[in-house]
């Protein structure tokens, strides 16, 4: 197969175009003129993300493969879509290609973003390629909409509000903990490979996301990338209160438990510190707590009450497997760190 | 100043949206949460386009400085919206820093962004900010609007249509030439300079744009960023038609015709393949080309006939100075160079 060496940029777009450039009625014109045209749906407002994937900072192609950086480049853009309570429409994709890459890799990384927008109903309709002089670099941008009344914005919480987390945190952190070692462990292949998946196949939560916003049930709501010490710790600033955690109360996976006795760190650090999960973070009226609780029953949504919103004095705490309280640590990412 | 090693990213961010995130009344929410939000107008249909711009693929650090990166990548994308007859409304800019920029840098590449943009009506509404390794990589994803009627697409022309194009060509080609030259030329420093201003400091033609499209008069338009031969192809080929161009006819202007004297080189070559000029490239009904002449003398555009829509059996030909008419070369820039 040629590499992109060997492409001219136009027979590129074009093969882009034809194999997964498959666009849906909102779209007026896709790729393939000087800009994308779509129609409004008068209903609803618009969302617009965007995320960028960069080789050697996001991803290690020692670790992960074509496809799967084109996936989590996908489910980084539609975790924000979902934190919105939003629907994803449309994407764009600006990418700088290393001329090592070939066709075949070429068509993983689209493949790959392409399966989680599939699902989602989410279409490709414009970008810009260019070659790189070294590193891959990926720039998603998605579109999506969401009925004004169903907007679910990082502020709006009050004080006494409960917190919320979907899923389990932390998986994310320990795949890649396991991806990166060289030595042996005595955690079980199966852990293993869980895990391995959660970080490098996240989940958006966009189902979860979209009844509580058609409920009208969170009163905020964030995506957990950086890290749930991270998120929270925007969230709060964002509205200028504190919040208090009870650690116990993190959700963990049995797979991380093992992990973390075999690895011999605590599970709950890794959940409280690890970023990537793509879980959503929300707060709601402690009058809803309970319809939260019976959702889980039924299946509908799959979220933990890990703690209330304070007054902002009070900071940002956590209460301990001890009982104790104390001020929370906050270890975000941070792309740009210190030296 | 502080580097981008010493920042965090979120008070870069908080930076970027304190100076520069200031955004108008369509926009709901801007930077800051997940996404940003905007509201619809309910008469027109939306545009977007996105160019990505890369050190060393796209730009030299030894010619051009920060603010001249921030205008030109911010001019390339509005150049996409006049090429539809539309009007710029919001942006986001995806950016990763290496290391060793200062905020004066990031400062001064993001001044240079908003200068076309504040002129032309473009908020800046999110984005996402990363390290880089090692080289700069900018992303701007540009949003617009445009009445449905006044639409004009790349396809929609008609045989015997004719050619026209804004401005002189050629001239940022040569001022990059100027730029990268080490040596020392009886070019007027003048002249010099103005070439090298239109290669750093391009115009986006939205108002010649727009004046066309509100008089419906464009029967196809494209912006010539790949040079006249690259994108007259494009346009040929996504019609199914060919063109003949009178090369004597071409818009060159006096300071290009300098450059070519004292350079040994033909100005209406350079005009006919240098990419970045940014003018838009044009087709008129014939019985339109005397109110685009009209216009011309009334200074409202200024655009050059430079040929004719033909058959495409009668491929892309061009008249030549001594009256020939030949097959025309096509020297379209390619980010993936065959070697």
């Amino acid at each position: 197969m040629p590499s992109a060496r060997q492409l001219s940029e136009f027979a590129l777009i074009k093969h882009i175009a034809r194999r997964f450039g498959h666009y849906r009625a909102q779209t007026l014109v896709g790729i393939g003129d000087d800009c994308a045209v779509t129609t409004h749906n008068p209903k609803t407002i618009q969302l617009i993300t965007t995320d960028l994937l960069i080789e050697d900072i996001h991803f290690d192609l020692r670790f992960v493969s074509y496809r799967d950086i084109g996936y989590k480049a996908m489910i980084a853009n539609l975790s924000d879509i979902a934190a919105m309570g939003g629907v994803p429409r449309q994407f764009l994709v600006s990418i700088a290609l290393p001329s090592s890459l070939t066709q075949g890799n070429i068509n993983s990384l689209y493949e790959g973003m392409m399966e989680p927008a599939r699902k989602f109903g989410a279409a490709l309709i414009g970008g810009d390629t260019s070659a790189s002089t070294d590193k891959l670099f990926l720039s998603i941008t998605l579109i999506g909409e969401v009925q004004p009344a169903h907007l679910i914005k990082r502020t709006g919480l009050s004080i006494g509000d409960e917190v919320f987390v979907t899923g389990t945190l932390g998986d994310s952190q320990a795949g890649l903990r396991i991806l990166q070692s060289t030595i042996p462990t005595k955690i079980p292949i199966s852990s293993q490979k869980w895990l391995c998946q959660r970080h490098l196949r996240p989940s958006a939560r966009l189902d979860a996301a979209q009844k509580l916003a058609k409920h009208k049930l969170a009163t905020s709501m964030i995506d957990i990338s950086d890290g749930l010490s991270g998120d929270l710790s925007h969230l709060c600033n964002s509205n200028k209160v504190g919040a208090t955690i009870d650690l116990t109360r993190l959700p963990v996976s049995s797979n991380l438990r093992k992990y973390s006795h075999y690895a011999n760190t605590h599970a709950h650090e890794i959940a409280l510190h690890g970023g990537e999960d793509y879980e959503l973070l929300f707060t709601v009226n402690p009058n809803s707590v309970s319809r939260i609780k019976r959702w889980n029953t039924q299946n509908i949504l799959h979220a933990t009450h890990i703690g209330t919103i304070m007054p902002q004095k009070q900071k940002l705490k956590v209460i301990t497997q001890t009982g104790r309280t104390k001020i929370m640590p906050i270890k975000s990412f941070n792309h740009f760190p210190e030296k």
